[in-house]
């Protein structure tokens, strides 16, 4: 894999040009895309030519390939939301990431494939580490791509578990930053008050990196030493979803950091989380129909009838049910703000384990829901494995905390390589 | 004016068709349209075919003509922001509210004026009721659409002040409801933390009927015995900004819903709410940096010079700062609360005075900023005027409590018309 951090400091001291990276990328793609199938559109000559052409400045990601999931808009690529509706569709703009990742020295190589509206319905990319089994969704192009080692970098979007769940099932780091630190514009709406931008990179410093280049905010872990955090290990209602792999993962994950010094005590969460967890779905249910009206009364027969039938279904939600659910989300927020008053970071897994075989779904985002909709960072930790397959981490922070998030998932990350584990 | 409501009724009882509603808007437009300047594209023929195909159905728009302000995507109309970036520019689908609004039964007849990407940049709409004077802006053609009598419903958005100032200045009942319960997908971000889509009709139970047809939300008010409301008169510290006639007026009002029954209290806004009125202009120029990034990137030289000030500006604001002015936001939203418990809505100005003369600015949204910021429902009473001129008169209520402001405001505009001030 291509570590962003890493191929960011080759080219800063002049070890590797922005078109050698362009062209090790190629390289990976032309190995591996075939069999992964993690892009819908790869544009390599221009990148070459931007890599050629590219002065060295003193920009962050100065040379940098980065790919897209497909409902970011582009506006030299086209933007297909993973829908046939959408076919030959040419934005006239980038959305602003993209915008923000081009301004930081980012080179856009192409857009990934994404679920249809980035709902639930798989799509074609397979997992890299097994090409029978799911690479996770909807984010399911970005993250295959850099767990393929096609691309250091890519972005995806998490609106129940998009982007936490893949980087877990591909096994490499995926950030999704506190509630629209990340502008979303440009990017299809699915459901508004949950959909979040995130990244993807090799390792939580890569992440790190890339979020701090885009937003320019202090949020590299790569530079510092990181204080020893106080984790909450916690299970939530879902824990026995878990499989045994998973649950003895994040076990040894707790091992692991209490022996290089952080100090781990078990949380159980409120009742109040649990009804939020339910009530996320209502909420994305119910956006999620307002958000694509305008393609089930103009195209109802190009939307896949699975997720046609959600549509339907959630059709029945009434206003005043999403209200209320809005108004439990409410609450839960204060009270895991409270909850977490003592704590720098929950430990809790990224998915109930490792990636199914097949390709009839995605894999659930049980394990996700809750804290998207809590608006807060979290950080998928690679490192652990059932099988062959990755086990994720997910190291949850508190809104608007995201440094801290990222400071504590980095302290997981090394102290799970140091044990060798 | 065309009463939205009355000609719906004079539809469903058979007394106009469909066709001869449109073309009493197409008689309209013909006769001001050249003057007033509201429409940026006007599509009658393709309305007229429609009315004319319109079979009685009992949607509650049935055959209502409809303006969008040109920040709305339309998949049939060209959608160009105010901007000449986007000449030409046709969206692929319609905004939620277009296609919600087309699927109760509305007729999309026309795009309407709005100033640069929403911005205080000043476009070519005049104010109906005095062709020298400003209708206010951003959502200049749409307001005054309206109240030309073009249209009896027109579609805005608000980010600072851009419904119900242009409301006031334009006389016409202008309703901001509380943050996104109108979705905003398909709409140009300018400020994803301060957008609201809003709608304009002749009077409150217009916009009320409007808004209840588009959410499918319980939101009329023309059926029922409003209650009296108890109406907090809040001055805020801009008072002394107001004009004398402004301040007059507001008290005329407290005045009238007193007599009318409605209990009236004095009440003065703790300090936070000021602070959160300084911290709406540091959230909405940081956002309006990132939401424009692309276009500010890529065609600057096509950006009027005092935006590109504006965003110059802006882009020195630091993350710090906007992230403080976001905590502000939140602990004024709960004090703000607080402050309302025990009054249904506020009363306060709607603007500094009437729409002031020439075209040099839309007037300034200093009585609008802190409650799009509060993301409380406002509208905009009209009935009292100053020289010719309409005064808008303000009701803002609780977060989520749509329909009690509403109510109220139904209950302020009747009981001015009862006085006959």
């Amino acid at each position: 894999m291509l570590s962003a951090l890493d191929l960011a400091r080759r080219i800063e001291s002049g070890e590797l040009t922005p078109r050698a990276v362009v062209d090790m990328c190629a390289e990976a793609i032309e190995a591996r895309e075939k069999d992964v199938r993690a892009f819908v559109v790869l544009d390599l000559d221009t990148a070459q030519r931007v890599a050629d052409n590219a002065r060295l400045v003193p920009l962050p990601l100065h040379g940098l390939p980065v790919a897209f999931k497909d409902i970011f808009d582009t506006f030299d690529l086209p933007t297909q939301y993973g829908s046939p509706i959408y076919t030959e569709n040419r934005p006239r703009a980038d959305a602003t990431a993209v915008a923000l990742t081009r301004r930081a020295g980012g080179i856009v190589i192409g857009k990934t494939v994404t679920t249809e509206f980035a709902s639930l319905v798989p799509s074609v990319t397979r997992n890299p580490h097994n090409l029978d089994h799911t690479p996770g969704g909807s984010s399911s192009g970005s993250c295959a791509a850099v767990a393929a080692g096609m691309v250091p970098v890519a972005f995806g979007t998490q609106t129940a578990g998009s982007v936490i769940r893949p980087a877990a099932f591909c096994g490499v780091a995926g950030f999704k930053p506190s509630y629209r630190l990340l502008p979303l514009v440009g990017v299809k709406d699915v459901s508004w008050h949950l959909d979040t931008a995130g990244v993807f990179g090799v390792g939580v410093s890569d992440v790190a990196f890339v979020a701090a280049a885009v937003t320019g905010r202090d949020l590299r872990v790569d530079r510092v030493t990181t204080p020893a955090p106080r984790i909450a290990l916690v299970r939530t209602h879902l824990w026995n979803e878990a499989t045994a792999a998973m649950q003895n993962a994040i076990e040894t994950a707790a091992r692991c950091v209490e022996a290089a010094g952080a100090k781990v005590t078990d949380v159980k969460l409120p009742p109040i989380l649990e009804e939020a967890h339910a009530a996320q779905y209502v909420i994305q249910d119910y956006e999620t129909v307002l958000a694509l009206a305008f393609e089930y009364d103009r195209h109802r027969e190009l939307i896949d009838p699975r997720l046609r039938d959600a549509l339907d279904t959630g059709a029945k939600i009434s206003a005043d049910d999403y209200d209320a659910a809005r108004r439990t989300a409410s609450r839960a927020r204060q009270v895991l703000a409270d909850t977490m008053a003592d704590h720098d970071v929950i430990l809790t897994p990224s998915a109930p384990g490792a990636a199914p075989h097949g390709f009839a779904t995605t894999g659930n985002a049980m394990f996700n829901r809750l804290w998207t909709l809590m608006g807060a960072p979290c950080i998928n930790v690679p490192g652990l494995s059932d099988g062959g397959l990755p086990l994720g981490m997910q190291v949850v922070g508190r809104f608007g905390r995201d440094r801290a998030a990222l400071e504590a998932a980095w302290f997981l990350e090394n102290a799970i390589r140091k044990t060798g584990t």
